[in-house]
């Protein structure tokens, strides 16, 4: 077998056989084949897609190309969440200690964040002597305890998709559906959970601009995760707007404190309790409306919240900050931005958030930069809502030795106020099982 | 500028600007751009094209990327041939003596050959003596003496070619019209000859399979070659078979011979008519049908033959072997291809005919091969001729001191013969300028 036939099938619009994706992959992982060939297969799918078996054989070739976590030892049905990435994006902080409290494993494994996007773990580690790194065998006892651990990624997890992912990267082959959840599933499906729910963002904010591509992307993510074993549903959700108010890292953990306290941001609450109850429908085979009761108590008594506490403290975390979360890390100045204008806002562009949020110094604008915990902003004003000239839009909370007039400005661009009426989306657009 | 963003506004099928080209070429030439880049660059190009102003632009990117040569000191009208590739195709060893003959000024930088494809340098060493390697002094002086001389490529010519070339063999991207002749177009304008006749090759042995593909081709390269201010014509014509009869070296050069003393194959003889005519046409502006009848003149008076021995003479060549050609390397042994069955021949498939007579030992397999310059293969039966079993197909030249059973059984299989009657197609398709 050679690349250049690979590569010309699928530039001929041919379906791969198993051995033929098996053979690049493998390849291309141990230096066989080179980064250029990789770079025009990834080109020719582009054009040319991959059907739902290419991209099954795709995911499980990446799968198996590092280690596989098993999660051996632990009791009960294991869930896990995977969002397609969004601005202000807190979920795992209070959907782990929701779904714990139900009844079910969460073993959760998250990500720093770079770019415009945060990281799970640094929010978490805005926490006084929160910990992500256990061993393996703290992990299971924990996840067996509390039900919910939340460790940073170990060991030599896919590195064909670390591979494959660096080059799409930096050859525009990042936007192709196979590829994406190729990549997605590929992560999901080599740690054992039993049960995945997919958060699949669509909008300006998100990876999939259109709702039909995000159907497509969910499908065929569910697709493959059914047929590996798992139980798989996908929730589509809007981003149009950051997630919640809250984007940095404590005012985020804040922001999951008050959900888990059933005083959070109604669109937020919604999401949880829709992810949430799609888990359980799956893993307990209640019906959607039992379950969504079923969330809908364990925040109302307390019992997610107190999962929380758990949590953090099983994970070393000072409890006494979130039980009064004043003690967080808190920035010394807010500025408040404000509207120069009349009208509705349109949008608030996620992307331009998130770096402008960066630029504050609430993320990585390389591997090494530090983060500033305290730093970052709430959103006053949401898509829809109507403004007046000098209303404030957002609240931005800074370090004051920092001269911030450009990250400023660049979150005053990112919001666009229209003189009609704007009607947001609903939150919730469609879920796929 | 990124090369990321070049990628992506072709891959979304934008026009590039001649900044964003030369970025490129410049730094993939210089190394500053991945070739994983470049690779994901090409596919995109292949699946999105490039117009006419993209494709001049990427040809004169191209051509500056290395020497250009001037042809200075050169007296009269300089004219260059070019054929898209074929299979027993001498056509430059006859073309350039007639071209002299008519007082056009022939410079011609050849190659050697390379798998299914002979090199009109390697045919022009089977005759004793004959040197291909000139320096630039002698062959100008050459040039100007005799009007016509053939010498090897030297000096860095067109290096963005070879390495875009290299990238394409290997990454499934040959097959692109624009790419096709900007790397044409860039190696010929390297050269300043002042007119140039293209020979587009279109059938089953050729780049081009179908005559729409090569009309495409051939006005691209038209077009080019014109706002380059040269004067291109090109000549599609049938690559349904090899051209004339003969495959090998020595074989080829007997044939060549026997054509500038008008007693060659009648389509090879009607290609140079064609070929001579329309060169004549640009330099010397008369009308195809008096260029026709020149070039026939010099023909049947012997002038291009005598330009031929003129030109050995001064390359160093043994001229007796010329005058009689018995004298130049001959295979001590012929092996008859005769046909099993009757019927009509429908294809003689060029490529492994030339793959056929590099097993032989005709050609190179690798860089390194020794050439056999004595063996080789006359086909006796054209497209469209009838057989009977036990007809004589084709005359093999062999080395017997070889095991040639495998070469000839691929000859064999490389004719196939139709029940059906075939109507061979005709030899000049088109011509246009």
């Amino acid at each position: 077998m050679r690349a250049y036939d690979v590569i010309k099938n699928k530039r001929d619009g041919k379906k791969l056989t198993q051995t033929e994706i098996q053979f690049m992959i493998k390849g291309f992982v141990d230096g066989s084949i080179p980064d250029y060939q990789m770079a025009a297969l990834l080109m020719a799918v582009y054009f040319k897609g991959m059907d739902e078996e290419e991209t099954y054989w795709l995911t499980d070739c990446m799968r198996t190309s590092g280690d596989i976590i098993a999660l051996e030892g632990i009791e009960g049905v294991t869930v896990d969440k995977h969002s397609t990435g969004g601005v202000g994006d807190k979920t795992s902080l209070v959907l782990g200690p929701v779904l714990a409290s139900l009844g079910l494993k969460v073993a959760k494994m998250s990500g720093r964040g770079l770019g415009h996007t945060g990281g799970t773990i640094d929010k978490l580690e805005s926490i006084k002597g929160f910990s992500c790194e256990l061993t393996t065998e703290q992990f299971i006892d924990a996840v067996n305890s509390t039900g919910v651990v939340i460790v940073g990624q170990t060991g030599n997890l896919v590195p064909a998709d670390k591979k494959i992912y660096a080059l799409r990267d930096v050859t525009a082959t990042v936007d192709s559906i196979p590829l994406i959840a190729a990549s997605i599933m590929s992560k999901k499906l080599a740690v054992a959970n039993k049960v995945l729910v997919l958060d699949v963002k669509v909008g300006s904010g998100a990876f999939m601009k259109n709702l039909e591509d995000a159907r497509e992307l969910a499908r065929l993510m569910v697709k493959i995760g059914t047929q590996a074993g798992r139980k798989v549903t996908a929730v589509l959700s809007n981003m149009d707007e950051p997630l919640g108010e809250m984007i940095g890292n404590a005012v985020e953990v804040k922001e999951a404190i008050d959900t888990l306290r059933n005083q959070g941001p109604e669109s937020f609450t919604r999401l949880i309790k829709t992810l949430a109850a799609q888990a359980l429908v799956m893993a307990d085979k209640v019906t959607a409306e039992e379950a969504e009761k079923k969330v809908e108590q364990v925040i109302a008594d307390k019992t997610a919240y107190n999962k929380f506490l758990e949590m953090v403290k099983i994970q070393g975390g000072d409890v006494s900050m979130i039980e009064d979360y004043s003690k967080l890390p808190t920035a010394r100045q807010t500025v408040e931005l404000k509207s120069d204008k009349d009208g509705f806002v349109k949008e608030i562009h996620c992307e331009e958030i998130g770096l402008a949020a960066m630029m504050l110094g609430a993320g990585r604008e390389t591997k090494d930069s530090v983060i500033d915990m305290a730093v970052g902003l709430k959103l006053i004003k949401h898509v829809g809502d109507e403004v007046k000239s000098g209303d404030t839009i957002a609240e931005i909370f800074v370090n004051p030795d920092l001269d911030n007039s450009k990250a400023i400005q660049r979150l005053k661009d990112a919001i666009s106020i229209s003189p009609e009426k704007v009607t947001a989306q609903p939150l919730i657009l469609d879920i796929i099982s």
